[in-house]
């Protein structure tokens, strides 16, 4: 499904999920990203079937987010690995993470990102390296980019110095 | 599926993911946050079969992502409109896009985020609001938060002062 999306798009938000698939895939990197690496594990973190995650597994493997490194051959086993790119990942676990903690914790934090040198608590937040400034302020907006085709440049169209939507004021 | 994972966690992405469920989702979200609000534009962009465009979109309605706003009763045609929560969700679309960007775009920038006060380029980091620090550093690392259950304590053991995971040069 996901596969098929993208097969026409360059837009690279449709190209990242392709490469994830669902929110099985999701929590399996959430889950390698805290170290996880046996199938045995995922499967009783997750409660997923093995089926199911065997496919999830591959589907990784495949889309270069995780590498497949044996460790037995009798009986065959092996360590699923985070490529570099699967490791980069985590800025979209933490985005999640976020998301989800200023929206649906209505009972506190049950989750903490820290600071490990002092203790502290992270508080995430997504700026454009240049100007220092929030991205998720109206004054970021999309634009085709130069490799931009037909499709892309009509869907991006010119951008507007103005916000396209209503600004809310919980972002 | 989603649903049923995310009834016994208290992890701020699984319930994150729940209410997403797919990359349908987040592709109409993501159509939504560029100021699409009716069910032809989706549909015609996405090229996504209308009952699961109707399924999708009533699924973020009812997780208080979008609203329903009827603007014609003959025949009944309604706008989508993002909540606040779905508003928020930009940060997370911009993180993909980052992602994305940077690992399946061999062909070059078909998108770009821009500031559209100077019309340059941004770069889109996720730091750490009090230390300046990119949260990608193995010094942040996820540790229990004070309404944490028991299941998400012992999948978040004690934050490592170290990095559990080799540290990759892509991140």
């Amino acid at each position: 499904m996901a596969a098929a999306k993208s097969k026409t798009s360059q837009c690279p938000i449709a190209r990242s999920l392709d490469r994830i698939g669902d929110s099985w895939s999701m929590l399996i990197l959430r889950d390698a990203l805290q170290g996880v690496t046996r199938f045995d594990d995922f499967q009783t973190r997750l409660g997923i079937a093995p089926s199911m995650l065997t496919r999830r597994l591959n589907a990784l493997v495949e889309a270069g987010l995780m590498e497949r490194r044996p460790y037995s051959t009798h009986p065959p086993r092996a360590d699923y690995l985070l490529t570099d790119c699967g490791r980069a990942f985590r800025s979209v676990i933490i985005a999640l993470f976020a998301w989800g903690g200023d929206h649906f914790a209505p009972e506190g934090k049950s989750l903490l990102l820290v600071d490990t040198t002092t203790g502290a608590e992270s508080e995430p937040l997504l700026i454009d390296r240049r100007s220092g400034q929030p991205v998720t302020q109206p004054r970021f907006q999309f634009a085709p980019g130069p490799v931009a085709n037909a499709q892309l440049r009509q869907r991006y169209v010119a951008t507007p110095a103005q916000p396209a939507l209503p600004v809310g004021t919980g972002s």
